[in-house]
Order: C-alpha cells, then structure tokens, then sequence
C-alpha cells in the first residue's frame, strides 16, 4: 500500500480482520469512515464498547443476552415445554426470525467433532440434560446441521435422554422451497422421498 | 428482528451504516465481533478513536494524513514538478498503488456539479491556483472521472490556468486492457481510435 498515513492503515488492518472483508473493502470502509461526520465512527465505538463491558451470555440458552437471564427464556408467554437446540446464536437467530418456533432455546456452541477435537464436554450438554430436569419439557427439537457431526450430536444426546419421558424430534429436511430437484443432492432428494408427506392443501401456508 | 440484545442491535446498526455492508451482513459481523476474542472489539475501538482524535487533513494537498503535511507531500524525493488532480482520495490511492506517478498530488473533494449545486468554491481550486503558483510545477495531469461533469472541471481549470506557463495532460482514456471491443461503449471507443498511438514494442511495459 502506496498510502502514508498509519491512522488509516491501522483501521484498514481492524476491519480486514472480520470475516469477508478484505483488503480492498477494508480500504474503502476505512476511508469513508475517515472521510464521514464524527457520527459513524462514534456509534461504532459505543457499540464495541458496550459488547466488551455489557455482553452477557444467557446462564439459561447460552445465548448473548443484555441480562443475566436473555429475553426470550424470561418470558412467560413462550411455549416452556419445548426446546430448540441449536448449534450457534446465529442459528438461533436464523430460526427466531422464520417467527415459525415459539419455544426455548439451548445454544450448545458447536457439535461433536471427533476430526476438530470437540467433544461433548466442550459443548454444552451437560447443561441442556441439566436444565431439562428442571423443566417440564415435552419436547426437544434438535436444529442442528444436517452434517455427520450434527448427527453424531443428536444421537449422542438421545442416548443421554433414553430415560426421560421427552420426545425428541429433528427439523424437516428435504428439498428446499423454490429448489430445483434436479440439482438437489442425492442425499437430500433420497431423504424428502423417503420423509414424503400426504398431500394437504394447507401445507404451504 | 425477533432476537432481544439491545447491544447486539446496537452493533448490527453501526456496522450497517457502513455503505455496502446490508442488514444481514452486518448481523454476521456482529455476531462474530460478540463471539470474538476481546482484541478484535479493541482494535476498531483504537482505530475509530484515532480517526476522530489524530487524523488531519494535509494542508498541501487535501488527503488524509497524520501529520500537518502529509508524506507524500514532505517527500522530496517525489518529483516536485508534476502534479496529478484527483477528485477524492480514493482514487489518489488508487493511482498511488499503481506505482505508475511519483509527482504529487491535489484533492479536489470532487467536481463541479451544477445539477448537484456543487460549484468551484465548494472544491479544493483556490488552493490549488495557489499551490500551483508557489510550487514550480511544469505539468498538471488531471485524473478526473471521464464525466460531463469531470470534463467541465478540466475545462474550468484550464481556462484559469491559462495565463501561466504550465501543461496540463488528462489520464489515457481508451479500452481497457483484457476488455472486449464488442463491449466497449461507442463513446469511449472512439475516443479511443481518434487518440490511437503509433505502435511501440515497448507500450506494454
């Protein structure tokens, strides 16, 4: 980089550093931060700041959380009996936002991975078994990825769950909406075959 | 957005008021930003601090620096008797890193608009008459975007400039190289065949 000012350099290199920014958006995030009122880079200040000082992890989901207890698992009017467990909060989010789940959460903070060295102690397991004691739970809906670490992890904490009285249920998988079957994987196509359902004309709403 | 972090919010809109950087994406970020070890939150906090605290405007040519003038300006190595006219910084980094100019360089903070309201007083012309006068510079190479308005600041700026002995040369425009003929705009295709080059072995390098 031809460019003399270290200011601008060392903003370059911290917003290179977040994933799928690179070098040259880096530049221009950088120089129209420069170039931009006191505002933007105030906010951003404010909004790291309070993530360093402020940001809690949920002791119930796992989740970040502004509290000691986040907002979804201190509310009464979520349904208490069913509980989504998920890899990551981004999948927590991605499921929130379908508006389609009005249960719990549990956010394990990854899968089983005998090849990346994760196992289940490092996950939070221990804590969901925990926590189902002590709720009334009906059901448990495992989100995971459909990947044979994700398998694994479902099967693994069937097995722990073998003595309570809890259904265990997986997401749907299957074609995607909008998909087209010729390019779905065999893996995929075999499974929504095999899964089919009877038709219903309400399905789709 | 159904998830309840008023902090993750706060983040996901700073970093989406960043231009090209969406809703989605900037949940990404901060998602990743919250997962992240402390360093990262601390280096953007570092950097936007120092933009607002220690980054100046160089008193020569208008780019960013740290310093009351900046480097490429207090360098005498650089040729002192050229000088290139940019509308932004931007883009004088962009002919920087093509290590192709050793001159100096004048930022205008863009060009004359009428549509825009964006007259001469509103850009950076005074100062470069000025700078032009003191500097012994012998060509002015004008390196502005090949518009309406781009040309209209040429033009501008060469009427004021023409009592005094200096050149003044714009950028080569023409087809790029890789770039398909068949492709190329009318416009800038003839322009390039009217300012075709008598051929030289050496052009390419």
């Amino acid at each position: 980089m031809g460019y003399s000012s270290k200011i601008i350099e060392e903003a370059v290199e911290a917003l290179s550093a977040l994933p799928s920014i690179g070098k040259k958006s880096a530049m221009r995030l950088a120089l129209h931060l420069a170039a931009d009122s006191f505002d933007k880079k105030e906010k951003l200040i404010s909004a790291m700041t309070r993530m360093i000082n402020d940001l809690k992890i949920c002791s119930k989901c796992h989740g970040f959380s502004d509290t000691e207890v986040c907002g979804i698992c201190s509310n009464p009017v979520r349904d208490q009996q069913t509980l989504c467990v998920v890899e990551s909060i981004r999948d927590l989010i991605a499921i929130e936002d379908t508006g389609s789940f009005h249960g719990l959460y549990h956010v394990l903070g990854g899968v089983i991975s005998p090849l990346e060295g994760i196992g289940p102690e490092q996950l939070e397991i221990d804590s969901l078994i925990i926590r189902l004691n002590s709720l009334q739970t009906k059901e448990v809906v495992m989100a995971l990825s459909p990947t044979i670490d994700g398998e694994t992890t479902i099967f693994y904490i069937s097995r722990l769950l073998e003595a309570q009285d809890v259904k265990i249920s997986t997401i749907a998988r299957g074609v995607s909406f909008g998909g087209d079957l010729e390019y779905a994987d065999e893996f995929t196509l075999g499974r929504s075959i095999k899964a089919r359902l009877p038709y219903q004309q309400k399905q789709m709403s």
